[in-house]
């Protein structure tokens, strides 16, 4: 999917969107969504495994899990109103792996960084595990 | 999965969080997710196909056939705020059919429009394609 295909203001909300729903899935063809916040590096997407309150260590989170077992992900960017000639999404199909390479994994951090000004306060570790996710098909609906 | 278990916080969530995200998957394994419009009519949820603008027909919804071919699903509900200490989700992950009675369609239909008024004005037909959410696991994270 070449990012030049998707129109300018439907790139704009992929970029200043401030949260969005990730599924994944699991071998047995079970699906598992959270909200995440993430950064638009046209054409791939970044998120972090953040120093939110977890229950588990990253690797065992389900998402995680879930990306090692099959790679396969949706990413929903929506917003809600009451006036639903207002509403929109951006569904974001493809594939997600954890970054391997630190200078790659450094600059999300520094994007995710920029981005959230929440992440200053020493939520989003040096070393955090970084999730690329790279489109293979973008479609949107209403009023983007 | 118990009504009974879920407390009493989390329940108010469920039955007053206005949009919720609905993740299905496809029997090759690819998830995808919508935002949705959603009554929770404890233990169960419903939601609708309704007249909001649809390039296809119900039948041929993503998330209608994916419910048909596997019928697994997760349901998320969240609220996004700048300030992340007031984050929360619940995420609902069970399986989810098309209700083929008349009775529960039209008992589904009315409980939609008592919660959005905005289905009063013909966006939900009387025949609207009616799914039922079945949970067997909940989970919740953060401020609920």
């Amino acid at each position: 999917m070449s990012h030049k295909q998707i129109p300018r203001t439907v790139q704009k909300k992929l970029e200043r969107t401030r949260v969005a729903r990730l599924a994944t899935v699991d071998t047995a063809g079970h699906p598992h969504v959270v909200p995440i916040c993430f950064v638009y590096d046209a054409p791939v997407f970044y998120t972090a495994i953040d120093r939110k309150p977890k229950r588990v260590k990253a690797e065992r989170l389900t998402r995680v899990r879930n990306l090692a077992a099959t790679g396969q992900v949706a990413l929903l960017l929506d917003e809600y109103f009451e006036a639903w000639e207002r509403l929109w999404y951006v569904l974001v199909r493809g594939r997600a792996q954890p970054v391997e390479g630190a200078a790659e994994q450094q600059r999300a951090i520094r994007m995710l960084q920029k981005k959230y000004r929440q992440y200053a306060k020493g939520m989003l570790r040096e070393d955090a595990l970084v999730i690329r996710i790279v489109p293979e098909r973008v479609t949107w609906w209403g009023r983007v």
